[in-house]
Formats: structure tokens, C-alpha cells, sequence
């Protein structure tokens, strides 16, 4: 990849015109094709970025080549927008924001703007976001506070219509969240963790891996208490790697059955990961959970009969669990109603 | 393919080709009018077309007479703009869109979109809006996918603020959707149906003609039991018609007096509805509801003492019942509580 | 009426109008930073008022000094922007809109616009904001009916993303509404009530001075109750002051203790407010929620010894409560499981 450095005469009276001194023919392109680009004289441009008309990029940004920049997308100071990233028209990225590879930003999104916490006074603050992350309309991605000074969004992230992310919040790589989600500050959604349609997640929640949250498109015929009502939850405490939460209050139901049979598809070892399921969550045990998460983890160890995933999905959940006691809002409750 | 920049002769009966740089005075006119609006050459715009300044029109794009074309508002390729339609400002319309006469569309709206579906590959496929609709602030309507090509919208509907509207569904004529629902892919409202504000509609789920979900002004003092919280209902099964769904979860209560009662007004033919409607949802019968409303509707046509539209509404919900065998979602859970 | 592109002479203390063609150095001032800035001959603009880039200012308008007009931003006629206001990029307000002293508003926020009545026929209703008001990306609030010609805003509000506020709608001071609130018509919220997010407001619905609906950063430690779900509560019945409200059924829980225990600090005291609250709410008393009202009211002005905000606050219980005899909505249902 080629970056050319444009010199721009940003505020003349013909602004039209971006210059380059270096590259003759990328002028020409520019100038036969855009109305009122506003390109700030320390911007990089990779080889390739089209920019479409009335956008307007601040000072020191650096777009990747074959970048597009849509019509009336406004992108802040001191952001880095990678290679091959579509951000369509009207979107709004404020400054000190990078956005990955192979990205999409439909209309209207908000990215890195400033949270609404009010202890927020206005520090240098960033957002990140990973490759391949699809980011639909209307989506608002807040920047970080001095808490963790950046908000994070992993690789392959999709984020659905009207998804609200709030500061210093990280979600790591795969998530998938729907339609007109809330996530409050400082939440931590693990890797391949899926978030159902209108949820609210509360400050500083933690979803585990491969975890569902009141999923649309779970697998409803295995277990009769997936008829329950599903979506729309608010979570306000930690769900353990790979179960299903629904319900109002939202309820660990059982495995995510959805993900987890992809890759465990032996019968003996799907029925020894629902034993230790039910002993985790559904014991009549007078231990607590996390006496159970200990008895279990140190028996994962010698199940050499079941298949490493399995113990794998088994093992994080105990982990989480375990770690549950140092965390701010600690385990969901435990109520598990078939 | 050229902009033309500033727009030339609008101003004939039908719908006619633009042609650029041949009339002066209109031209003169519109520059001294709009700012920038960019048409392409092979548009067709019908007489007395507003457009505003900033505005973009693809190639191919019909507008049809006396609408108005917003500040900022872009419409893509191959879209048919009815008359009278006014677009507010920054509105975002993609191509091969339809949208009918007399319809209003408020600011960023977004219609015809590429759907949140990950099956979807980029096939060529529209959306179709009728007239006389009203389609508010921030409403996202997805285009339709390989499986039914089209997402259809019918006339005098009321899409209410932040409503999204998923790929190939079909929204049949004077439906109205309240604030903030999301409305998933292949879902089918029929007429006069009702979805109050926050629900969520399943995948597939199919809404029978005059049905209300979680309504917001419905008639409260008949039944006791309507007391109960209504309004952002998650539905994932098949509402049968001139049904009102409540609570959570959500569950048929009664007939949707607010609709119904305006057409059947004698005492007689009310009693002889809710009874119908009790032996279908409310029977301590052992039969199944199939079986009552086979049964029912083989009555129907005997009633010869109650009027016409009474026996219509029953039919109609006798019919979508049986219909149900074959349907993706199955029926709503029929419990019922009084 | 004319438009002026190029701006004119804003540099005066006290807002005055601005005079086409009069002043080529504000002209050149302006076209060297302004692009197309468009401003109606009949505004007034105060000292030091920025307009950014393809904003537009409507006849009549005026905008108080040192306040910042962002990009494409558009503002009706005969409206009132006040001093030290942001507004950013992207927002739309319609004509005969009041903004106060210091507010900021967020990209995609619409004010001032249509309501989504269907009885509204477009007579000339307006919209009031206070001062101190920040409001977030995508807020809609709508314009008055006839009903009480104006939607009020109070000081102090904040309003989070997507909030929708309907026609003839009453925030006073200090309200604050979360993420995705819908509050429908004519609700009027009293001063510090906060609103948690997701939930919606049922039309005519009052909600008491600093009473919290389904909050999400209350204090959970004290009531055992507390537990229970909240946040995404449909209130369709009024909210008594100083009362928490979570659930799904909505349920009055327990004193506000979150904004009433920072007042009333002596434990003498609170057992007495406590005392007074279950009296009311919890009493196996025979007499109505009225009766015990006034009859705790009366009460109230004999009590000595305990502290007048405490004693207040019971007061104003007792008066709303008593008031809710002549309201719309009723009062919200008293069941109060603990």
C-alpha cells in the first residue's frame, strides 16, 4: 500500500480543489468528481480512497487505500481509518477514533462521540474498532473516559440498527448484538457472545463466551422451557460463558445449545456437558456455586473420556464463575426454572 | 453517466426526461433556487417537482408531479417517487425503490437498504411502499432478499418513529406500527392490525387482519384482565385476527374490542362473538383448537340471526387458525387467563 | 423573502439583524470559512455566533451570542436560540422553537417537528426548551397540538439517545430520561423524576417529583425487593413523588432512597418517612388509599420532631396522591410486594 500525502487549500474560495503535489492523475479524479470535499492539509490519503461529496476530514486523519468516504461524513482529527472501509453517507466519527480494516458504517452512526456520563470532563479519550465489523444505521458508539480511556470494538463485530454502546466498554471479537440494544459503560461482552433484540445491559455486566441473551434465533425445540418468552432482556448481572439467558427477569435457561452442538456433536459427551450443566446451576446441593464450580473444574481434568471442547465449554464456565466473586455485579441469579 | 448539476425543465405534465443544458431560463431559474442538487441525466421528474438544495437523484430515478425532494435527501437508481410525495430532509433512498403517491417521509428515514441478513449476497432486489403512507423519523426499511425479492409495505400505513421493518416482510394496507418496533425478516401484518410501541415481531410471524399487540390506546374498562401491563409484547407466534395480545409473555386476552365493536354495535351479535371467541381460545373442551374452529366455521355459515360482519370476524379468525398447520411459527400460546 | 448565502455582520453584543450586502468584510470573512451558509435577511444573530458549513437559518430566527450552528444543521423560522448553545452537526429544528441559554444538542436530533397525532392538522403550536439542557443523538421531540399549543422542556433536562418525547408533553427541571424512553402525549414529569431506559409513558401519565421508573443506577442494597427486574416498565398510571417504580407488572417498591436519603440523613427520620410510606402504600387498613392520605396529611404539620424536607416530602405524597382523584391515568396499581 502507496500512501500519498494531498495538500490541501482547505478553506479558499474555490474549495473544491484538493491538491497533490505528488500524484497528477488522483487530482484530476478528485477535482472531476467532487463537490466541496474538505480534506485537512495533514490528512493521508491511501492509493485508491474515493471521497464523495460534501465529506470532510479533519486534521492528521489517515484513510486506508480503496477506502470510500460517503456523501456528507464528517471524520474528526487524529483518526485512522483502515484499508477497504466503507463508511457510508452521513456518519459521523469524531476524533481519535480507528476503525479497522474491511469495516461498513451505514448512515446516521455516531461513532466516538462523548458519553453521556456526567463524570466525563472531556479528557483525550479514543474508540477502536476492529476489521471486518459491520456497523448499521443509527448506531452510536461512545469514546472512553479516563476509566479505561478507550472503548473497544474487537474483529467481525456486527452491531444491528440503533445499537447504543456505551463508554469504556469492550466488546470483543464475533459478538453480534440486535436491533435497538443498550449497553450501559463498562460492559464486557466475550468473544461469540450473541445479544437478543431490544436487551438493556447495565454497567459493568460481563457476558461470557458464546453466551445468548434473549436470542431470536435460538434452537427452540430441544428443551420445553425455550417456549418461555424470550428477548428484551435486562441483564444486570454476569452470564456465564455459553448459556442461554431469557425470561422476565432474565434466567439462565440452559447451554446455548446453538452454538455449543455445532461443535460437540458426540451424544455421550453432550450428556455429560448437561450433567455438569445441572450440577452447576441445578443442584440440589447445599454447596454454592462456586464450591461447585471448583468440584467441577478440578474433575474436568480427569474426564479423559469426553473430547477437549468439551471439557473446554465446561471449564470456562467454572472459570467465570469462580471469577465472579472479585467482579461489580456478580452472577446472575441463579433461579433456573424447567 | 453525468451529474447534471443544476436541474432543467421539470415542468411538464407527465414524467419526462431531464434534458440538461437546453433551457436557460430554467435553469437560471434553479440556480437561483437550489444549491448543488445533483440529477442524473436519464431522471424523469413530473411538473411542479420541489427540489431542495443538496439533493442527489440517480440515474433512471422517477419523480412524480408536485413532490418535494428534501435538503440533503438522496435517491438512488431505478427508484419511482409517486406525486405529491414530500421527502423531509436527509433521507436516504436506495435503489430500485417504489414509493407511492401522497406519502410523506420524515427526516433520516432510511428505505430500501441493504438487509441485516448475513444470506444476503447482493442480489437484486427492491422494496415497494403504496400511498398515503407516513413514515417518520429514523424508520429503516430493509430490501428484500432472494426469497420473496421485495419488501412490500401497502398504502395509508403509519410507520411511527424508530420503526424497523426487516427484509420481505409485507405490511398489507392501513397498518399501524408504534415507536421503537422492530419487525425481523418474512413477517406479514395484515390489514388494520395494530403493533403497540417496543414490541419485537419474531421471524415469520404472520399478524391476522385487525389484530392489536400490546396497543397503547385500546378500550381498558370492558374486561378486567386488560388492567394488565401491555405494550412491548415479544411476539413469535401467529396472532389470529381481531385478536388484542398482551403481557408477558404474551397471550391472546380478548376480542380487539377497540376495532371490532365499531362495526358490530347490536348487543345480540357482541354476545354471540364472545362466545364464539371463548369457546375458541377459553374451552374446557378436550378437542383441539383446530378442531373448534373447523367446527366453528362450519356453524358460522348457519348463524343466520347474526349480521354479516359478526360472522365475517369469525370466520376470518376460524380460517387463519386452520391456516397455522402450515405456517413457519405455529399459533400464539392459548393460554388465557381471565 | 431572500436568502443571504454569505453571512453578514454577526458581531454586534445584543442579538440584531443582520443586513444583507452591507459589509464586504464579514463577507470576506465569512466565504473564506463559511461554505454556503444560508441565512434568512430577517435573522439575528449575537456576538460571536458560529455557523458552520450548508447550515441553514430560517426567517425571523433568532440566535443568541457565542452559540455554534453545526454542519447541515437547519433551523426553522421564527425560532428563539439562546446564548452559549452548541448545536451539532446534522440537527433539524422546525420553525417556533425556543431554545434556552447553554443547551447542546446532539448530531440527528429533530425538534419542533409534526406530531405524530393523527388529530394535529397543522395549526401553530411551538416547542420551549429550557437552559442547561443537553440532548443526545437521534432525540425527537415533537411540537404541541392545540391541546396545550407547546411541548415544555424545562432546565436542566437530559434527554439520552433516542429518546422520543410526544406532543404537549411537560419536563420540568431536572428530569432525566435514559436511552430508547418513548414518552407519549401529554405526559408531564415532575421535577428530578428519572426515567430508566427502554421504558415507555403511557399518554396523560404524570410522574411525581423525583420518583425513578426502572432506574439503573439505584441503590439496591437496602430492600431486599430491590432485586427484582427493572428498567423497561410501560407505566400507564401516574407515579406518586419520591417513589421507585420497577417491575414487569410496574410496581411502586419502596422510597426513592437513592435522591431521599441524601437529604434526609438522621435515622430517626427516615424510620419515620419509612413509617409514613407503608402506612400509605402497605397498610391492612380497611380505609382507601385517599383516606389514608388525608388522614397522613393532617398528620404531617403536627409532627415536630422530624425534619422538614422529610416532612415534605410525605406532603407532597399526600398531595399527588390526593390529586390523582381528577387525572386522566389514575393512580398506579398499589400492589407493593415485598
Amino acid at each position: 500500500m502507496r500512501w500519498v500525502r494531498f495538500l490541501v487549500r482547505p478553506f479558499t474560495r474555490k474549495p473544491t480543489v484538493v491538491i497533490s503535489q505528488s500524484d497528477t492523475l488522483s487530482r484530476i479524479f478528485l477535482t472531476s468528481r467532487n463537490l466541496y470535499t474538505q480534506v485537512a492539509e495533514t490528512c493521508c490519503l491511501g492509493d485508491g480512497v474515493q471521497l464523495d461529496d460534501f465529506c470532510k476530514l479533519g486534521p492528521n486523519t489517515v484513510v486506508g487505500a480503496n477506502s470510500k468516504i460517503g456523501r456528507f461524513t464528517e471524520i474528526g482529527s487524529d483518526c485512522h481509518i483502515g484499508s477497504f472501509v466503507r463508511l457510508d453517507s452521513h456518519v459521523l466519527v469524531d476524533s481519535n477514533t480507528m476503525i479497522g480494516d474491511h469495516c461498513t458504517v451505514y448512515p446516521f452512526a455516531v461513532l466516538g462521540y462523548r458519553p453521556q456520563d456526567k463524570k466525563y470532563k472531556g479528557e483525550q479519550t479514543g474508540l477502536e474498532i476492529g476489521s471486518r465489523c459491520q456497523i448499521r444505521e443509527n448506531v452510536k458508539i461512545e469514546r472512553g473516559t479516563s476509566f479505561r480511556n478507550k472503548t473497544v470494538i474487537g474483529n467481525d463485530v456486527l452491531l444491528m440498527s440503533n445499537v447504543y454502546v456505551g463508554h469504556d466498554s469492550w466488546l470483543h471479537d464475533h459478538v453480534t448484538v440486535a436491533n435497538n440494544v443498550s449497553i450501559a459503560g463498562h460492559v464486557e461482552l466475550h468473544p461469540y457472545c450473541v445479544i437478543g433484540g431490544h436487551s438493556a445491559l447495565h454497567q459493568f455486566v460481563r457476558i461470557g463466551q458464546g453466551a445468548m441473551i434473549g436470542g431470536k434465533t435460538i434452537v427452540v425445540f430441544q428443551v420445553e422451557s425455550l417456549q418461555k418468552p424470550r428477548g428484551m432482556a435486562a441483564i444486570r448481572r454476569d452470564v456465564p460463558p455459553f448459556c442461554l439467558v431469557t425470561g422476565t427477569p432474565p434466567r439462565i435457561r440452559c447451554l446455548n445449545y446453538h452454538q455449543v452442538w455445532k461443535k460437540v456433536t458426540h451424544h455421550k459427551h453432550r450428556k455429560w456437558m448437561k450433567q455438569s450443566f445441572d450440577y452447576l446451576f441445578d443442584s440440589d446441593d447445599v454447596s454454592s456455586i462456586h464450591q461447585r464450580a471448583q468440584h467441577l473444574l478440578s474433575q474436568c481434568s480427569l474426564s479423559k473420556d469426553v473430547s477437549a471442547i468439551a471439557r473446554y465449554v465446561i471449564q470456562e464456565m467454572c472459570t467465570f464463575i469462580l471469577s465472579c466473586h472479585s467482579s461489580v455485579r456478580g452472577l446472575l441469579t441463579l433461579v433456573h426454572n424447567r
